[in-house]
């Protein structure tokens, strides 16, 4: 029976053990953990809490469960409720009652607070990696594919052509401000909560700044009630992590439509390709299938963080051990998903003819065709009745516009004259020079911007 | 390289297997798996499709790979990417090529859908068992704690007294209505899928209807399109599991509040309640703080479930692989929960005394007192009107209204008698003496419904 | 100042008066509130509670409330915080002080437990009304397009040819689970909470079976702590509608799909698109994109219900007048979904060629080709293994399948005779005949069945 | 028939028309989207794509239309799809053919990006504001109740004791996290959309940094296809909202238990209690728990917009149109209920002296026993077990620590002297002072540096 049931009369039932246990799921942590001690330990020994010699006694014997858990000797007994225990466990095992300082002026409250921070912190950091590289897979193709056209969409209907590098650029983008609130949501997590102890601070005389910057640590926790009780860095990298997904979702969906034998815009790569059980003849974009999926893995962990802290009064409650396994999987999900996707699109081959063939189906130049006329004078609003009357005219016997003669067009605005025969759909590309447009500069422009970006 | 990818050039890379496999958490339907299969190849050999001596090869191999599953011997090769892939191999190694018959005239498709129905089937099984259980803690401690009463509050303000029995009676009615839940979820779900092949059917002349009758299907599903990719019975499932989770989270909840040093109604057993690292004298009520906290997880993997499904073309699409993790953790955590929380229920100790004593305060009397006026003829808002002013008067000084005198009260209506000073926190819970009141009357028989309803 | 506040010194400000109003939403409850308030105020004079004048009073006032209300002449006063007290408030002015006693042996608690059950009961009356609508619309245009041969997909790939029948028939299955649960969904709410009082029941001896009686109840609540604090109706009313509306953008996914110029599959009617303001040509699917959308709003609704019951304690809570707006909410966003999807799949246009034309395509026909080989005794693994590299050798110039000669069919196994000529889609859909195959005889006994189902 | 139809022959179908209008909800844009397209018609004026003088009237005409509508005389016309069509229309009818020239260069999809941003930016604004007010009301009630001494609770249960100043602002922290996720949100919703067009920019010369200048955009978008399709910022203000609203359900969970008769610790204001319809004693602090229930319904409106934004291909979908009403009412929850917070907890009245009373109770002292023991020497886990014995001796016969005689103290450890009697709660309290301890010193200080980030 564990010292911490000191003063209880019987054991905890079996099945009550191994509902409360951590210890399967919160091993994970034990780099931080034994960091953070460490870091506590020679902070102890430092202010004469313990004797130096106690610090270091401590220090060489964290050092030796580390080698043990490193390389898989660890034996983990499942009646210690949690890594912290384990560990700690371990050392009065290689250290005796040497080990029973290690605790002083710490509860487990702001240790496991801290050691999810760490945690944290290191994923965010592998985060911004993750949407790096994928960023530079999209950046490599578009450049290798700048003078390729395809059709723009809305509501994927063909809407106006763009180029193919302009589309996976918005993808750029997207993933751009991922990076921004992943850095954000570092600057928040960068606070060390250790000193809070068990909820009020601590009794001893310690030195958190010390710690802090042993830890690397930016800042310390301002009110012990709330830092053993926040799970918001929690919260927040999941919330990171869910528009990571959504992002990832939306790509997929594109990357499996555009793999269809309907688009056949792109060919995965066969790595990236599963076959079927059955069907012999089959291609199937698993890749993109199962980051679409578990997009809902991960908002599903954010819905259980925010479900799990409504309510909780102060300070700490044992509901609050529910942060961990939704924590992982979400670091897991997100990382893997990065580093697969960048994998998938930068083998991907682009099926350059099949885009450009279709970039002028669907009246895509209708547009510049009502352009065409305001910028004869016409205002916009009839300028796009004209064109609208146009369009209905051609797709009766299902012409394109540019089958269209310059008659016909006359038929309905005395405004077009021999240079509506002009618009094409690398003219309507070229057309749409602006910041943040499709226009081949704008777009030469966009891509140096984005490789400076990834670089800095 | 797997025959699946005979068509291919290349093998998957393995960051692409790590990221598609199942195998790590699928393996857990091979019971299920082996015993579809064996349905299957006992049918295909009826049907003449393989031979009888086929058939029972494949039987006895498949037995033989289960027996190596229970025991613990099977030998998980990394790059067979789920549990059917994994059987089917092993099934080659131990009776060479006839296995590959096995696979006739079905899909992973179909098989995979099987496999999760008859897990579903299993584990709603075990859903009612665990709600009957701790249905029956329930109704044994209202049982032994009949005549207690304690304040009935709205809003956590006392409001009226009830009984204890009462008060536990009504987590009865929300686990029995998540009994019937369960119930309806499980009809739905017991529909067998085998037959629809990869998605359109097959083209071998099977008998669904036999294999529907041996693995104990009520039904077989009338859509092979939708029969692959339909996974409402997960999220009904998990919809379930969440009400039961919402459920135990409120009882949770006033265990929780009961078991403060404010509070003091009850005391939580040794054995279910845990101590602090640093606090000695901590006895925590993990137990329900964990059942509240794994709340969010259920609710989250119904989220999850959800949001994988929206918008999925038909048919089978990779996604739906991500329908397994959640499903098994939705099964293993309301299980465990209503498990332990039975535990805990049936060892607390009730503290009468305490309960009582509370019954009496904040004027839960007032009620009574009102219905009282009424009784004599006047209006309800009136009635309530002059109890509220005799509250206020009473709260002034601090006193509770059985200390005022009948002066008192007269001098807020002449319609108060003599009479008026029996009303009594007893005469209080006997006065609902209808269905569904908390009369000791209706308690008993609430107790006895109760009773049969679980036996039934 | 409201009478209900009598024992305060002061008035609600006015900010937590609109913060805590629901006059605004809960006034669509206010037929349910009157028919209640009726059917008690019956009850109360048969049960010689208030006189039958009183009784008879109190109706007729009721009434004339009603027609106020009916008539859009009734003026909501802001002070008067929901629609219970909105009316009983317009009662006193009618009919004077016997408005009084509407309220005796009831408590708001009960009262809108009622009301919202009553709405809850027939809004699913209207739902499986709405399924049911769709249904006739999908059973219709399959029975007009029984001939149509169209791709059948897995992973958005071609697999096998299917009858666009038998794939809209996949949606019918859907929407018959949808109504099934609806059904159960009723059956649960289909209990009276009135007679609950407060929390504890009522001191008054009132009749609730016949008030249920009267208002179609078909049953009474067991306990009356439950009955006022039970929202799971409304939960499951929202999970149900959570499913109706994936299954609805499931659909919608493939409409918007079918509607691309790659696809071509569909064209949908005039009055179910819509234009775009700067592109004259754009036809939208933006019936079906927005339905697709909702589908967030109603998951959304499910996950506000279950985070606001998460560890509410027993009974009444103001937490619980949060489930109104989500309620009303998620049934008019699925109501007018299944409206506008049974208009828009009714008159969409099937290009049936365009169906024909990509059936063909992307080696749909392999799995007949390896079904072939296993009918001439090969094992399914080792037929799959010779049609993959036959697919292959096809893809190489970009060949079908059915472009083959039997020479080189022959080149890859010699079980290959003239027969295998044969198979084409139309062979291929005809083999799949068995339940729930896309063969078209089994299809006409599903468009058969359906149409049965739906009249019954 | 809108002119946005010209290409239709038939219009759409009324209930077509009710289920795809956002006019009902997205008026509230107007000023936005009035003060848009005035920056918008300015700039194309300067540039000479329309004349100074139409620039003049389009002005004039559109400040004309925003006085309709801000005095409530506007007429909104059901067949108009959406504000941006309400206004343009009523532009045509005030100024004739000239308002068909505002549309020139712009799409809706750019222009609703930019109404959108423009309002998110106005909310974040008042989100600070209103965190910041309700953080002034916690410190002020902190300062005026600086010497209170509470229970610190884990688990709910007595741990140690604390400043109830400093358990106010362990809020403050929370809320100040929440300042800065609104701060980051705001970096990244202000940039301006417009100039994207439909999805490719625009073939006409504009000038996008300046319209940004003008409406207060510190960037212009880099991606036009990204920039009508995102919705990122929406999902992050949601997010944002969602810890704000969990932060203040934890608040408000705290104030209802503070309200119990139970606990006793707090009495609401009565402008900020409620009676109850049948119970006149009531008071109940329904604000706390609306606030508490409202939780839900900002979690669900987040779930709601990922859910939507899942798997969208670009650029812009229909789907997009569901950002707004979860939005909106995200905002109006978010910051309605920290004003009424605010106002609720600057009125409570802080009870001391049942706070002081039960700061003792329940062994909150033991923790410095140990640490006594710990400084004479002893390990911690050695002084954890001897006091856990020393609670459990006194815990018997239902004594405090307080009560134990040095004797009785030393029964348990020699290392127990005449100065562990002078361990009160007081002394408690006072120990804990380092940065974020409970020390009064401490709190003092961290009074006043809250006073200097709300000032700042």
């Amino acid at each position: 029976m564990s010292h911490i049931r000191s003063r209880f009369s019987k054991p905890a039932e079996d099945k009550v053990i191994s509902y409360t246990t951590s210890l399967p799921f919160d091993r994970r942590l034990y780099p931080e953990d034994i960091l953070g001690s460490i870091a506590h330990a020679r902070m102890l020994g430092r202010r004469g809490i313990i004797s130096p010699g106690e610090a270091g006694e401590l220090e060489a014997g964290l050092l030796a469960v580390k080698q043990e858990l490193d390389e898989g000797r660890f034996v983990f007994k499942p009646e210690l409720e949690d890594i912290h225990m384990a560990i700690e466990s371990r050392l009065f095992e290689l250290k005796g009652e040497v080990a029973g300082k290690l605790h002083t002026a710490r509860s487990r409250n702001d240790q496991v607070a801290l050691d999810t921070r760490m945690y944290v912190k290191r994923k965010l950091g592998e985060l911004v990696d993750g949407l790096k590289n994928l960023q530079k897979a999209l950046v490599r193709v578009a450049d290798e594919n700048r003078e390729v056209i395809m059709p723009g969409c809305t509501h994927l209907q063909h809407a106006q052509p763009v180029l193919f590098a302009h589309h996976l650029l918005a993808y750029f983008e997207m993933l751009q401000r991922d990076k921004g609130r992943a850095r954000d949501c570092l600057a928040r997590t960068d606070c060390l909560p250790l000193g809070s102890g068990a909820l009020a601070g601590t009794g001893f005389d310690i030195d958190r700044e010390q710690v802090a910057h042993e830890l690397g640590f930016g800042q310390v926790s301002q009110n012990s009630m709330d830092a053993v009780s926040d799970r918001d860095f929690v919260v927040e990298f999941e919330a990171c992590a869910s528009l990571v997904m959504m992002h990832l979702s939306r790509l997929a969906e594109e990357i499996i439509l555009w793999s269809t034998s309907e688009y056949g815009f792109i060919t995965l790569d066969d790595a990236y390709s599963t076959g079927s059980s059955i069907m012999p003849q089959k291609r199937n974009p698993d890749v993109a299938e199962l980051g679409r999926g578990k997009t809902g893995r991960v908002y599903g962990h954010l819905v259980a963080m925010l479900t799990t802290l409504k309510s909780l009064p102060l300070s700490y409650n044992r509901d609050l051990q529910e942060d961990k396994e939704g924590l992982f999987d979400t670091a897991d999900t997100v990382l893997s998903s990065l580093d697969v996707f960048a994998g998938m699109v930068a083998t991907m081959q682009v099926n350059r003819q099949a885009m450009l063939e279709a970039a002028g189906r669907g009246y895509t130049l209708a547009t510049d065709v009502a352009d065409y006329l305001v910028k004869k004078g016409l205002s916009f609003r009839e300028a796009h009745r004209i064109t609208g009357r146009l369009v209905s005219y051609a797709a009766g016997p299902g012409k394109g516009l540019e089958e269209l003669s310059l008659d016909e067009y006359r038929r309905f605005s005395d405004a077009f004259e021999k240079d509506v025969l002009d618009i094409t759909v690398e003219s309507a590309v070229k057309a749409r020079n602006l910041p943040g447009g499709t226009a081949p500069q704008q777009v030469a422009r966009a891509l140096e911007k984005a490789r400076a970006t990834i670089e800095g």
